[in-house]
């Protein structure tokens, strides 16, 4: 039978498990441990300090965000390394450095006028990424640019302040993968690439690390001699984005939005539930021959089922959310009754719904 | 030269033109009125009570919302009369039934187990709508299953407390409209619909009103003769949907998202702002040949320019978006000015944004 916590829901509700969530946090922190390489993970899909308690507890010190808002939020619960990995926004610089003065601030630079201008306003020493783009095209200096690279360093050298770590880069490219090979095929040209800068680099004097880091490649590739960090994020949670690239499977996905079904059209095999794109994001994907925004499970007590055979959301406007199904799910379930929603991206899930519930103990907080 | 406000955002931020949001309102409210039909705007695109009390300023006294959460935040500010437009959630029963003993409060009904089960528990009059599907399949009695729409009826007939008000119908349909002709075809063959329901019901004694609402057709048809009441909702903002359809053109737009321009890339003419899908929502539109997040504009004191021509958000990821444009554009913008991207679809933004700075004023609220 349902818990109280799940009995008394009424309205769209992000249930997280925390038996899968630790799980997905214990198998990528040994993965990249035992491979010897130093783990910083991204906290931008859970943004939450209780599941960031969860990676505290298991040893870990560094950490990413990708904005000064969520560096000031976890730096509220101890974390005092944390990489934001994002452009410099120079319209923050003051308070980011304020922040930089308290805690090990490291920043990420992918334009060389930001550079210039923290570069005359810097006052004491801060350590900095150099953003390299290896073809994802969305930030950070041309991989193929080396003339900028080199120009950019000797910025960043001649400095008094500017500490450079190393190179950073984001492998994007991977989430639009088809198949796990597809990743290590890409993620193999990807490091190739960084390796050749690293090494031109090194046989110039300098001493960078390469920090890289999404979900498919970490959960998928078994080789990466030659990096130093990896930086995933999404992991934490996992979604049908990442069952359907193949870095996990539906099993392992550790939150699902509990929506109540309010209406039942038996003629169109079709349900609708309160839950729409203002709780789910309307992110989709392509599933079998359909658009879907998700997947549909019954929830139990503290977890939920496995997919439901032939049943997925097939619309959502802003509170509605339409689902697909059988005659058979209309004989095991009523109007009124809960149900869950497997989210296409959680990262954006998170974001929009700003809570959990955990129903092993009570509500974990979000950003 | 920009306010003060303008001058001290440093992060995305969600501007509001009072004025065009006003001239939206005085517009539609104008049309309506002077049709002779009752408006019941749709508060879910704006959910503010600072942008509600424009309207009531008008004299709008009826009000649209889609959840229980919504009624509750107007009802703080001294709405009496509001209809929630979504299948009434049983789950939520309790705390409706509470709200409903204080205010003039009419629900949807969209299902039979819904309305027998409301039927057992009431103790006092509520007024009820029955929601038609009219072919968008999203929620509602199928307009051809008149065998079921007359034994809802006759639940309601002998209900001692229910009392029917009329139909209500959404034409969903009318979003997916590629001009304005379109959308007054797409609304002529609803109606037509719809009347004849109406016409068979008062046949068989019943009075109903027929309530429906979109803002296509309310923007752009002139014809409601036999309708009695409207309740558009996203007029009020308008954004890069509406536009395409034909109901407003760019200028109308009254929200506007202004984000920080943290890399500039002039080798593939683009730049990167910080401004993602947590800010704009993941909505995208289908402009000339690609898919588009939104549109470019300058910011000014208090509203913003037409858009900046050849350019368009081409990609957007968590945080970060991604501009295509021109090299006109390098020549006049430089990393740290603020540039604003009109939404996609502005009842989305509002979500996740939550609240608006109105330059003439100050921050305005969001539910």
């Amino acid at each position: 039978m349902n818990s109280v916590f799940i009995k008394d829901i009424c309205e769209p509700t992000l249930l997280i498990d925390e038996t899968k969530c630790k799980n997905n946090i214990d198998k990528i922190f040994t993965k990249v441990k035992s491979m010897g390489i130093e783990f910083r993970p991204h906290f931008k899909t859970h943004q939450s300090k209780a599941v960031g308690k969860w990676f505290w507890e298991k040893g870990v010190r560094k950490i990413t965000v990708s904005s000064l808002k969520m560096a000031k939020y976890f730096m509220q619960s101890d974390w005092r390394d944390i990489l934001i990995a994002f452009p410099l926004n120079i319209r923050e610089l003051d308070e980011i450095l304020i922040i930089a003065k308290h805690i090990d601030l490291k920043l990420t630079i992918s334009d060389v006028y930001s550079l210039e201008f923290l570069n005359r306003i810097l006052t004491f020493p801060v350590d900095v990424y150099l953003e390299i783009d290896v073809g994802y095209k969305r930030s950070g200096f041309d991989i193929n640019n080396t003339d900028l690279i080199l120009k950019v360093l000797k910025i960043i050298q001649k400095s008094k302040f500017l500490n450079f770590l190393g190179l950073l880069a984001h492998n994007g490219l991977n989430y639009f993968a088809k198949s796990p090979e597809e990743v290590i095929e890409n993620n193999k040209s990807f490091l190739a690439k960084l390796f050749d800068l690293k090494n031109l680099l090194i046989s110039m004097g300098y001493n960078p690390i390469l920090s890289i880091g999404d979900t498919p490649s970490v959960s998928i590739c078994e080789d990466f001699a030659g990096v130093d960090e990896l930086r995933p994020g999404n992991f934490v949670f996992y979604d049908l984005m990442q069952t359907a690239i193949g870095s996990c499977t539906v099993d392992d996905i550790a939150i699902c939005l509990a929506v109540p079904i309010v209406a039942m059209y038996p003629e169109r095999n079709e349900v609708v539930c309160f839950g729409g794109a203002v709780h789910l994001s309307k992110e989709s994907l392509k599933f079998e021959d359909s658009e879907i925004y998700g997947l549909v499970v019954d929830i139990f007590d503290v977890t939920w089922s496995g997919p439901i055979e032939d049943s997925y959301v097939k619309m959502i406007t802003q509170e509605h959310s339409v689902i697909k199904t059988t005659k058979e799910f209309f004989r095991t379930h009523k109007v009124g009754d809960l149900i869950g929603i497997l989210p296409v991206h959680s990262c954006l899930t998170a974001d929009v719904m700003k809570k959990y519930l955990n129903p092993n103990s009570a509500w974990l907080d979000h950003l």
